[in-house]
Parts: C-alpha cells; sequence; structure tokens
C-alpha cells in the first residue's frame, strides 16, 4: 500500500488533532487510499519542535519549515499554523510541488487566498482546506438528504456558531485577536466554518449585509506562546492589556444565488455555549437541524408524513449514514472531534492518490474568503454588499 | 368584589382563549382585581354571534359592535377581530369611554396605531395589546434576571418565531396573506411578538434592516370565512387561486439603544415547528434561552458559576417565580395557551381597577408597529432605517 | 342544551383545576354534551366555602357536604378532598342517585374501593376517576398507534413520577405523608397514575414484585390546614416534628397479562424533578415516550422507517391528534394542566348524557387500588406478588 | 520515555477502538507515562492476522495467541475476543508475567472470573477490564461532584443500557446470542456497563431481583464470523435458524450496601435507542443525570440553588472537568468512542508504570460477575438473591 511522507508545520492544537488522524485514518478506512506516514514536524524552537514529535509520533523534527517543504521525501505539507502564516508556506509548499492542506481559515483575506489558489493550480498539486465539521457525519447526512431532493428546494439557512471561551475579558489577547495575524475575528475563526455549510449545503452566496461589534476592546497580553483557548485567564490589575482590533461578534444576513434566504452569527461572548455550531434549513419538503454540540444527531422533518405522526426525527449517524462503514457499528457509539479530522484526512489522501478534487479546497478557501471579505465591508459600510463573481475564477 | 362588563368583539379562535381567560382570572388571582363578567359577545351573523354567546359563556350577542360599544352597561371592549378592524372599533371605543384592549398586532401600520393611540389618550380609558406571549412565567422570569443584573449587560439577542401551518401551498388564503386585511404577513402575525421580546427584555429598537420573501405567491380561495389557521387543505386542481400580497418569512437585523445588536426571523415555512418562539440572550454576566414549545422551562447560565459546574440550567417556572403564588402549586404541571391569556387579562384588569398603566398597551403597539414598518421600508429599499424617534410620542 | 349541576365537594387546588374544566369544557367541545353548572362548592368552614363560591364561580356554598349529596338539584358529585374521604363521599351520592367523579387514588386501599364500586354500580350511577393524565392528547396519541397496531407488539414498559416537593426535610408533614388520610405516599400520590398508563396503554397487570422507602422519616408538623405541596418551608428548630408513616419512594418490577415486563417508579424526592412523569414502550415495531414535563410532545420511533432517517420523531399534538378539533388550532399554542381537565370533564358529561361508560371509573380505580395494595405487600414480604383476580369483578 | 509492548489479542472492532488508544494516548497525555507499541496482533487466520496488523499498525502479526503471549518481548497482553476465551488468555498471560487487560465482561461467570483474579494476584501482574465508558469525562465528573458530597447521600440510581441493533428478528445468530460463547445476553453486554457504574458511583450492591426475557428465539445463523452487530440482516425465508439461549432483556431492582436502592435495565430490543447508555441518581442534595448518547454533558441539579434559579444544568466536559487537561482546549469539540478508549489506556499504563491499581480491575470484574450471576439467578427463582459477600476476596 502506499505511502504519504507528511511534514506538518505546527505542533500545537490543531497538529495534535491531525497526527491522531494519520495514526487512525487507516484503522477506519481499510484498505486506505494511502498510509499517512508522520515524516517530520516542524514548531518553533527546537524543544518544542522536539517535544511535538514524540508526543505525536513524527520521525523527524525541525524548525525550519522551508526545509521540510523542500526536502525531496515530503510529499505532503500539513499547514496547522496561525492564520498569518498559510499564504507564505503553502505557496512555498505548492512551488516545491507538495500536496497542500491548509487550516482554515484560508487566508488572511482575499487577496492572499488567491495567490495561494494560482500557486496550487499552477503546481498542478493537490489541495484541501480544513473546514472539518461538515465532514461530521450528520452533516454529510444533512448534504445526502439535500442532493436526493427530500426536504426539496431551500428556502431558508440559518447558522450560528456560539462560543464562550473568550467571553471572560481576562482571558487573554492570543493572536487571535490580533487583525495581523488572525484577519479577523469570530468572522475567521469560527464564523467560516459556519459559511462552508452554508456553500456546502445551499449554494453559492452572492450578498451579504453584517453588523459586527468588538465587545471586550482590550485584553490582557498573553506571555506564554501557547495558544490556550482562554482557559487561562489573569485578572490582576497590573497585567498590562493590548487592543483587541478584530470582531467579536458578527451577524450576517445572506442571499443566495438559487433565492434562498438566511442569517448567519458568530461570537465568542455566548455564555454557556461551547461548540453551539448549529443550521437549520427549511425547504419545500422538509426541514433540517443540526448542533455539532450533540453531533451523532441530524434533525430532520418530511413535510409528506402522515399528519399525525409529523415532527422532527431525531437521526443517529451509524452504519447506515454517510462514512458508516468506516466509522463504528453501531449509531451514537460516539463521533468526536477527532472523527472529523480522520474523515478528512481520508478524503484528502483518496484525492491525491486517484488524482481527483476533494472539497473544501484552495478554491473553496477563496471563495470564503470573499465571503468574509466582504461581510467585513458590509458592516463597515452598513450595507449590502455584492459577492465579486468577476473575482471568482472557475477552478479547484 | 367589582365587575367590570366585557364587550367582546369577534367569536373565533382568539375570542375562546379571551372567554377562558374571563371565566378563569380569579380562579387564579384571587382575590381578584376585578370580576370580569362576559356581557356581550359580537359576530357577523346572527347564527355566529348567538353561538359564540352559548359557547363562551356570554349573557349576550349581538352583530353590531357600534351599539356594544356603546352601550352603557359595557366596561372593557375586547377586539378580537382581524387586523383591519382594529382601529375603528378601538377608537369608537375610546370615545365611548370605555377601557380597551385589543388583539395584536396593533393596527395595519404605524399610522394607524397612532391614531389609536392618540383617541385612547384623549379619552383617558386603560389600553392594552395582546401580545400575551410575554405574560408566559418563563418570559417573565427571565425578564426578572434581566431587571436584577444577574446576566449583566445585554450584548445580543436572537428571536425567532417559526411555523409551518402555511409551508403547504394548499393551506386556503385566509385573511392572515391579505395585505388589505393584515396589514403585513408573518411579520405582522408572528413577527410582532418577537419585537414585542426584544423590547420588553432588551429595550428599544433604534434600526433594523432586513429581507422578505413571499414563497407562495398565490393559494387557493378560501370559501368558508373561518379562519382555520391551515388545517383545511384543498389541493383539487380547478380551485380557484388568489394572490398573496404579504410576506411569508422576514428576517432583520437589529440595532438597540443600548448597543446590544440581534437578529429578528419570523415565518411560516418551516416544516416541524409549530409555535417556535424563541429568544437567546447574552450578557456579560450570562445568558437566556426560551422556546415556547416547551414554555414551562427558562434556560439559564450564570458566568459566575464555578467552572466545573457552569452550563444552562433549565429552571421550571412555578410558585418561586412570576406569577406563580396565582398559578399551580408545583412546576410543570402544565403552562399552556390558556394561562398567558389569564394572566393579561389580569394585569389588565388591575391597571384598570388601580388605575395605572399596563404595558404592552397601544403606546407598545404604536412603536411595535413604527418597528415593523421600518422592517418592511428597510426590505424594500435594501438598506437600515432608524426608527424614526421624532415620531414616538412620550406616553401611555 | 342540557344542564347539568355540580356539587364540588372541596374547593383546594383540584378544586380550582375542575372549576376551570367547568367553565371552559363548552368552549373547547362545543356542541358540548352538556353545560357544566358550577351550583354548589363546600369547604371544612364557612368562610373557605364563601371564597371558594365566589373564587371559582359557584352559585352557592356549603359546609354540609350530606346536604349537598342529598340536594335534589345537584346532578353531578366531584369529590376533591383527601383521599380518606373519597368513599364515604362517594357512597353517599351514589345512594342519592348522583353520578360521581373522585379524585385518585379512588380509596385507602383495595377493600374501600370495592366497596365504593359496589354503591356505583348498585345506584347505576355515572363514575369516574380522575387520573387525568392520561387524557394529555400525547398520552391518548400514544394509545391510538398502539391500538392501530404502529408499534407492534408490546414488550415493554418504563414508567416513573419524579418530584421534588417534598425532597426538602423541612417541607410540612401535610396529608399526603399521613397513612391514616393518604392511604400510601408517592405510590398513591403519584405512582397510581403511572399504573394507571400502564393498564391504559399496555394492558392488564398480573404480578408486581417493589421496593419501598421513606427518606425522610419526621418532617415539621404543618399548622395550617392548606395543602401547599411543600412551598412553605419551615426550619426553624424548635418546630414540633410529626412522623411519616408513608412511602416517599417505591419501585416495582411489573409483569403484564399480556407478556410484556416493565418497571414503574415514584419518588417525591428527585431533586430537579418537578411533575416528570414518563413512559418508554418498547413494541416489536416501534417506540414511545413520553414526558408530562413536556407534554405538547410524544416521542415515537417506527421500525420500519429508512434506516438512513430512523430515529425518534418528536410529534407535537395539534388539530390533527385527538381531542384535536376541540382545542388549539395549532399545534404547541400550548396544553396546560387545565386541558387535561377540560377534556376529562368532557369525557365524563358525554357519558352522562350519552348513557355510557367513562374510562378510568370505579372499576379502573379499584383495580389500581389492588396493585397499589399488592405493591405495599411486595414491599413488605419482598417478594412478588400476583393480583388477585378472584377479587375483580368485571364490570364498569 | 518508557515503551511497553503490546501484544493485542483479536483484531475486530474492538481491536480497532484499542489501536486507536494506542497510537492517541501520548498525544493527548503527554508526557505520557509510557509509549504503548503495537507489537504483534492475533487473530484467527494468517490472512486476517496479517490485515489487522496493517490496518491497526502492528508490526508484527500471528495466528497463535499462546506463543504471543509467551513472546518475552511482550509486555502487555490486550483481550479483545469474545467473552469465553477471556479466561484462558488471561490466566495464561499472567502466568507469562505480562499485565494483561481484557474486554468486558471479563468472564462467562463469576466462578470463571474468580480464577482469573486469582492468577493475576499470583502472578503480580497489573490488570484491567475494560468497562471504558466510566472514562467518559462526564461520568468522572460525576464520581468528582459525589465524592466532594455536592449531591449528598444517594438515595436512588436508576440506570439504563437500551439499544437496538438486534431488535429485528432478522439480524443474525452471531456469539453474542450464544450462552456457551457470551455467557448471557444484553446482561453480560450491555448491562454490566450499567453494574459498572453502579458500584463505581453508588457503592456495592447487596441484592438483585430480575425479570429477563429472550423476545426472539431463534435467529438466522451467520455465516460469516465476523461479529457485524446486526448491521447484516438476513430475512430470506430459506436461511436456517439458531436457537438463542441468552436474555434479550433484563431488568431488576437493586438494593446498595449504604441503603441506596435503584434499578438496571439492558435491553437490545429498544426500537430507536442506539447506545443509550443513562443513569439517574438522586441525592439528599442535588440529582445527576448522564446519557452517553449525549455523552458531553452531565446533568446536575443542586438542591440549594435559590429557588427562582433551580433545576438541571447542562454541563459540557472540557478543560474544567476531569481528564480536561489531556483532552481538547474547549468544551463539545467532541468526546467520541475512541476519547473513552484512550483514557482507559493511559489509566491503565499509568498503573503499570507507577505499579499501582488502576479500577475497574480483576477484582471489580469478578464482582460485576458475581451480580451478573446473582441477577441470572434471581431471574430464574424469581427472588431477591443476596450477594454472597463470603465469595468476595478483597484485593486487586
Amino acid at each position: 500500500m502506499k505511502k504519504l511522507n507528511v511534514g506538518m508545520i505546527g505542533g500545537g492544537f490543531m497538529g495534535k488533532a491531525h497526527a491522531l488522524a494519520y495514526a487512525a485514518m487507516p484503522m477506519f478506512f481499510w484498505p486506505a487510499p494511502a498510509i499517512p506516514h508522520r515524516h517530520t514536524v516542524v514548531d518553533v524552537t527546537e524543544e518544542l519542535a522536539k517535544d511535538a514529535a514524540a508526543k505525536l509520533g513524527f520521525d523527524n523534527y525541525s524548525t525550519d519549515w522551508r526545509a521540510v517543504v523542500n526536502d525531496p521525501e515530503i510529499d505532503v505539507i500539513d499547514i496547522v499554523t496561525p492564520n498569518n502564516t498559510h499564504a507564505e508556506i503553502a505557496i512555498a509548499a505548492a512551488k516545491a510541488g507538495k500536496h497542500v492542506i491548509s487550516e482554515k481559515p484560508l487566508a488572511l483575506g482575499a487577496e492572499e487566498a488567491k495567490t495561494m489558489l494560482e500557486a496550487v493550480q499552477a503546481a498542478g498539486v493537490k489541495h484541501a482546506v480544513a473546514f472539518n465539521y461538515r465532514r461530521t457525519p450528520a452533516v454529510a447526512l444533512a448534504k445526502k438528504y439535500i442532493e436526493e431532493g427530500r426536504i426539496g428546494n431551500i428556502l431558508n439557512f440559518r447558522g450560528t456558531y456560539l462560543q464562550d471561551w473568550s467571553a471572560d475579558s481576562n482571558s487573554p489577547l492570543s493572536w487571535r485577536f490580533q487583525k495581523k495575524i488572525a484577519g479577523s475575528g469570530a468572522l475567521g475563526d469560527i464564523g467560516t466554518h459556519v459559511v462552508d455549510f452554508a456553500r456546502y449545503l445551499v449554494g453559492e452566496i452572492s450578498d451579504v449585509n453584517a453588523v459586527t461589534r468588538t465587545w471586550i476592546p482590550e485584553r490582557p497580553i498573553q506571555t506564554g506562546g501557547v495558544d490556550k483557548l482562554g482557559t487561562v485567564k489573569n485578572s490582576s490589575e497590573d497585567v498590562p492589556k493590548g487592543k483587541v482590533d478584530v470582531d467579536d461578534e458578527v451577524i450576517t444576513l445572506v442571499k443566495f444565488e438559487n433565492g434562498a434566504i438566511g442569517s448567519i452569527e458568530a461570537t465568542r461572548n455566548a455564555w454557556g455555549r461551547n461548540n453551539f455550531l448549529t443550521f437549520e434549513i427549511h425547504g419545500t419538503k422538509g426541514s433540517l437541524y443540526f448542533n455539532y454540540e450533540n453531533r451523532d444527531e441530524l434533525q430532520v422533518c418530511f413535510a409528506d408524513d402522515p399528519s399525525d405522526a409529523k415532527g422532527f426525527r431525531t437521526v443517529y449517524t451509524g452504519p447506515a449514514t454517510p462514512y458508516g462503514e468506516a466509522l463504528w457499528p453501531i449509531p451514537a457509539l460516539g463521533i468526536g472531534y477527532g472523527e472529523t479530522k480522520i474523515i478528512e484526512t481520508h478524503d484528502f489522501f483518496k484525492a491525491i492518490v486517484e488524482n481527483t478534487h476533494v472539497s473544501p479546497n484552495f478554491d473553496d478557501g477563496y471563495r470564503i474568503e470573499l465571503i468574509a471579505d466582504a461581510i467585513l465591508e458590509s458592516a463597515e459600510k452598513g450595507e449590502w454588499v455584492n459577492i465579486n463573481k468577476s473575482e471568482v475564477k472557475v477552478g479547484q
């Protein structure tokens, strides 16, 4: 069986999730399209990199991502670093002929994303962007229902991504609150997952009309380098504070090219919501509801059920639903975060081996950046902004 | 104990709900502020009126609402007729010196509502508009938490009202789909309840930015006069169809005067949603969630709970929560639609007897119409519309 | 339309619920089988009785239940007093030729219940016992599914009734904790509702095997006479305490005559459970789940649904489900405690007028007492106890 | 860092879960107590074993479990085979001085389990039995609350494990329906997980009183060797059928040594329930509820919450709850089946390295078998059965 050597740039939380997927993918999808081999991991210091290799099961480690990108033994570059570094690494990897998977959002904005897309297209390498939540089996099941026409034409999409890990004003000013590193705030960090759902399930978005807010304008400056996602608070009064220059919350109206309308909301100030990534879709023949906090379940109502037995069904994903053969033998044994990454890895490696395209890829990542840029522009101008189709190249 | 004679104009579904409240209010609130006496009911034909009186327990019936409005024995006029008749009846009642409660929405638009407000103010009578859902004990509990500062400053409000009784294109063209009678569609019929929640719980709305859709442009013309709320379908092909000229769905962004933002959505095309009237509120110290489909419950998360025991609490309303003394002796015996109307009646009769103001009243009804008008204007123009404060008179 | 005069013995919490039903029943069921007229209410003191009449809308009041029972103007005697008084009143009413409805449990035990059953049978009057929860539309819908074979043969029944209003050891020693007045504790007060569900939905119980516990052996003696259901606590140390001689909790295994098995549990010591009256039924073709705390909903899973869309449906009761025509025009407007009593009243008055039998009646009440007695006997002996069929007379 | 070589006997569904845990444990728990090295996997044929090694990442494979058990390079023997083989393998492994982890239930009955316990005690090796569900962070959180006294003294435990994968009479007669291989049916397969919860959270069980049923007495004989857990149906009429000689359902009353009472139910005939492993615990100061189908959540109600804000809290496990440091950085990213196995592996390897005992171990496994045997005896005799303490050796 073919083996593909992975060079992973970054060894933090997302690196753990990806390493798990590399180890576990063949255990779930067998025969695997290819065996992901954890060849080299890169981190910012020798100590961190060495530790990451031991912890995550990589054969080698390095502090020089350029060397790894250009290492002829490496087949795949996996980018799990902060947003502002995606472009440089991805473009270098593409030029070196490596297949590339990047964490999301793809870039700091559409302009940058476009250069990345052009680079991978020019190099003819495979590319993917890690909007992993659409790999949740229940989301894939929603897609199946829609494609089979089981809920009819879609009228409405309501998507939310609500968290509270930074709702405390004493949670630190990590890179996720700095525009120059993150590009945007809740919008890019979590809102783009909802945009990915919207495009995946409903279709292209044509127009947006948004409002954004930064609820906590300054936060304690983080001393350590690691992204703790707010679990470490610092409420002492003499800790220096820095400015937050990204959005804490965004709400946008959306219009789809196919006539559907909807709304998308993302906030990190929703006490009690942890990873409340939801969508509700109303079609002419039924409705769908999904909430990642109960991710084994898809709720569906079919309009043509008998009137005395009509209502939302809670369907647990399992062997009878998408990816079910590969996962666990009965429903509700438990889909976790790892499973979404295992499926993502499978689909990407399959595309590499079979020389096809996987979605979402850099083209999707670019289009999502166009939408994100339009959302920010709309919020600033206070008006509807059209997604500039002239900027969109067809291609993957 | 004082007795107040009620003349109720209209004997349909809402008439039943109000009659139940008149009969039951003293059983719940005792001693009652006053005993509502079901004096006369009015309907469009003698047969209907007579039947309504027998069914709903009124002593008399009439087909002449003007006569009833001017009957010196009548103390209170209760308007439970289609929207386009509210103004004429209410103004006549006010001129006759009667206290007036009107079903919602108050009028076909703000201009008309203003004439009603001016009439009741000029007459010095008590007035109320029947946005009954804020009487749900769980909603009143949310208000209590907010007033006591238990969830801090409000950042965000997300409200929905989703139904499916008219999602079928064969459900008839009742008056609710005709602009000249209803004023607007989902917006006025159900969306205004959400606007009432927003104003009640968060504060005045300053700006709106909306999109509306009419998903089913024509429906079978209804032959009978009764509003069946979609339970009678007519799918035969040769039934004549009429045009729907109101919205089936509305989504609007909202900005509040106090800085909060949010969204409001109302649709009657949401298969599987029955009376899905919800709000979620995020504050600096906690969050609230309510869904009328499970109306005995309020969900609340407090930010300062210990980190290993933080999460939404499901609080069942009962003796320890607002109106609890009057209702049932333990939580979850069951709050139904009737209870909201019983409380509404109590609060209105109390205001009459104690010569105070009840809320929501015609001033609230008028302000809600201003917002509804702005929502329609925004949807038409595709831009933010400011609620014209210059038009708002202070007063109740 | 026929009018039936009601004499109601008792003016407390249950009296309120019944009075509401008398007033509202014709508003919901129209044309009504008969108009219940609130003729006379009885309470223990003149002051209480007078107040009850004013509050509950009765024309007359009395402190002499025997006089009311024998009043020739009275058609129906409604017994809403503590358990130990049911028999004497019901038997006297039957002898006086009155139709009788009694609150549940019917009696202090099977022996007493049998005398009541014999009395009403001898008198030829109509009789009913107020196990109102089976009137919840969602429970009636479960019955409909079962009767139509939609969940196949029943294998299993799991019923619970969990409350917490007396979980606090400082909640007072009301009559509900005294064997001589209540007969038994959680078993009779709430557990018998579950037994009623079991018999209604599954069939006759043949054997039981139970364990009971009294978790709080003594409680503060209650000074006032009114049953506050635990809302008034008394934690002062010098309040005298009295002995609780009934069960706080009961769990029993059950075998049904048709081969099904199951368990029934009732406790008033379940913090956080308010009126958690549930059943789950597994059949060969599907499953049902109901929880009164969300009483508008019935959950049903059909085995023959497609494998990728199988799961529990949450069906909201409304116009398309039992009693739907009479209640509210769309689902989830809200079923409350009142509605169950309104339906109960309708069904009983219909039986009176049409000279048929209603269920549950005194025969059901008697059989439930046989089962309750067997449960207590089983708990005491620590062994399976067979429901003595020889004691059961066929008849209603 | 220390490396421990694992010999895994069995390469099916459970083997996959364990292999995932060996690969991922150090990624989560870092520094890891030891690195589990996937040395050799054993399966019944060379083809299956070779395939398992490639799929699951083992260096070697074998069809001779005895050779692997005696391989001096092997440190840990992991038994993931059908129940009837556990004893022989475990005893051989202990004699060879290997640490042993066995899938559950430990044995076909208490007698056999006792020989296993004696073997590992005699050998002085570490031992564990894979009741993995208590490793769910939400279950560990429940344990923490209880140990900290936050719900007071426990009065009641209600546990269920409901599935439907074999509710169809055409699902095949796998080894799980054969007494000689499985020991018992739903009881051993899933009910023992609930028994493990009961002992872990409440304490030792003293007495049981059970009823069992075999709802589907015969099933199609399975031709292939693989355990498909019912996903492959065979409804053709001419497929030969074999007898099911184990229970499909068991319900038992339980008494605990500390005075608590409760019930435990397990069934594989509950349509719509997938992995419905639940417990509800009522204490003097609060209540707990857990359902593995929503395994990121623990529900807890504290009696001393303010009366207007009392109710079940839905706590999502994450960094602030047990194992949180090791798992994912925010709550609700997603606990899946894999995570329970990762934690189980960590705890076992930690015990090996630190020379301590892990729980549940063979002593727990033995005591659970004593209880299971008593449940079957009780069901057969129709009477309470005491857990024979004289048979229980103290020790781990």
